[in-house]
């Protein structure tokens, strides 16, 4: 594993949770009058966005959703159900406020905010829409590498600064999202050689591939392994062979997130596959990291097991660009009201509920 | 089996969803710009709202929470780790809106209504409160039945007529919950006689009881379904001997929300207990009841699974009084922002993803 230099001085960042902010997080979780721990992992969630921000007064009212939007060249494979226009098409949708992330993000008080990191054609500047275009779209994986070692470095770079904009924006919790067709056929592509998986086991129906079509997926996963030959220990020879454009960015949205100190939620399979390149690029970063939905891809659970993560939602969505995560950020400020306004034992007069073992 | 005449009269109020109206929503689902299910169960879950409501222009921006406050004889036995002073308390607190379900509630929008319907002490006319005690908390089912068949069909009563209350006043989805200090044992034993589960595999740690005291829980349930020999093809009998007065509560509102035409959400263990006692009642109102999370009580996924569900929300609380049920529908109300206000494949110029199998 050799990651470019100008990574290295991001992860170099990376600062351990602060475990003082976390022990009084976690005194006041216990002090209000409600059955100890009974709101669950919600309350270890708030526990860490707690280490992150460096103090117990926590605060989820600024979520930023960021949409890595970009084409992957092997689409012209006929993995997808769609043609790589969609991709643009919902970019625009997003920078204007039309899309469904955004629909649900305003809902929790969310910003939405697009970046063409490698859309297939050129994107004029328009509404919420950040232009890093690091290509016009992937090349295609089962002939050759997605793109350069170097362009996969850029692009994870484009992820780590926006979060430092974001964190200086006064956004207080990142949500990550993508918008790529055909990017259930890169992220189990990098599943796969990551955690050496054979494709049929990584590879799912995306939006809902028939038999045929997702027998196709499968062989096409394989021939991009077969022929990039990716090194599994070396997360950015990976994602430079087999992922893609949005996988990288989201990849570097989960290092900007620890190192410039912003809770950052998964969404669902291809947002997984970028924590995992994370975690492997700079194990420091899990800790930054927060669940949210179990995806219905078949190797989802298993990304997430190797993230040493559980879903907190399961019902089924794969709709993307952040939606899952929007979920998980809406039940995260149900808990924070409990917990920034519940009253304690001692306020409400009752005996305190005292854990037994 | 042989109900009330009186809970037979709502009961023949039931009738089934609305096709036409499920059938429009689906439709619209489908024509939404995104990909086809891509929300789930969260989009069956608003078809089924249709269906309740009679059309396709669902609102979920009203919700109430009924919260059935009584107090357990058996609580003399040593099952729990607070008092039943408890049960009081919590109820005037919710009556005052200071409850964790009201904060948390207060973000989706939704009233809470605790109602008396067997606190154990005299509750003052308080708040939101509503007064409609059956008795001043149950007796001991350690040593015989919890109360009166007549008095468990009066609480199912007082349940069913907070629906018809709740339908005129405009709430258009009802959130079950309860604070009943001692429940996760009466609940547990009503789950143990209906689905023939022994005790131990029925009885949890509640809100985080120790070893020994579970051993304890453990057989006073089988004391309590030796002495009573409840009859599991009887559920009323089952309640009024092992059960509560806010299961028996509860177990009305899912009846009342069938024959009054509301949604209801199941909240965790003690309330899918009581949909699992309305569903035994009243077959047809299973089609009115939409799950929310997955209860850290042991028998909790064997109730689930015998009322047909599955939850969506999987984060290990227990906090009680509605909570899981606040977040379903935070997860509904994002899903409705789609369904309302997405554009569709034609508005948004967009070809339309195709179902391939």
């Amino acid at each position: 594993m050799n990651p470019e230099p100008a990574l290295v001085e991001h992860i170099s960042l990376i600062r351990p949770l602060d475990a003082a902010a976390m022990a009084a997080c976690r005194r006041r979780w216990d002090d209000i009058s409600k059955p100890l721990s009974s709101l669950g992992r919600l309350e270890d969630m708030i526990t860490t966005a707690a280490g992150i921000a460096g103090t117990p007064d926590v605060s989820l009212s600024h979520p930023v959703i960021c949409v890595m939007c970009a084409d992957n060249g092997v689409v012209s494979q006929g993995v997808t159900q769609t043609g790589s226009g969609v991709t643009a098409s919902v970019c625009s949708s997003i920078a204007a406020g039309r899309g469904c992330v955004c629909l649900m993000g305003r809902r929790i008080g969310a910003a939405a905010v697009p970046v063409d990191i490698g859309v297939g054609r050129d994107m004029e500047p328009q509404g919420s829409l950040v232009i890093k275009k690091v290509m016009r779209g992937t090349n295609d994986i089962s002939l050759g590498p997605a793109m350069s070692r170097a362009q996969a470095a850029r692009a994870i770079l484009v992820g780590v600064d926006m979060c430092r904009a974001f964190k200086e924006q006064g956004f207080d919790i990142l949500i990550t999202g993508e918008m790529s067709i055909g990017n259930t056929t890169t992220a189990a592509a990098v599943a796969s050689a990551l955690l050496d998986l054979p494709a049929r086991r990584a590879a799912g129906r995306g939006a809902g591939l028939s038999d045929a079509a997702l027998k196709r997926k499968i062989a096409v996963i394989e021939q991009a392994i077969a022929v990039n030959r990716p090194d599994p220990r070396d997360p950015l020879d990976v994602l430079s062979k087999v992922g893609g454009l949005d996988i990288a960015g989201m990849t570097g949205l989960f290092i900007g997130a620890a190192a410039y100190r912003l809770p950052v939620v998964i969404d669902g399979f291809i947002s997984s596959v970028a924590a995992l390149c994370a975690k492997l690029l700079a194990p420091a970063c899990r800790d930054f990291m927060l669940p949210s939905h179990v995806s219905a891809e078949p190797a989802g659970a298993a990304v997430l097991e190797a993230l040493g993560m559980n879903g907190i939602i399961d019902c089924g969505m794969f709709l993307g660009e952040g939606t899952g995560a929007v979920g998980a950020v809406a039940l995260m400020q149900l808990a924070l009201e409990v917990y920034r306004s519940m009253q304690t034992f001692e306020q409400a007069n009752i005996e305190k509920y005292v854990k037994q073992n």
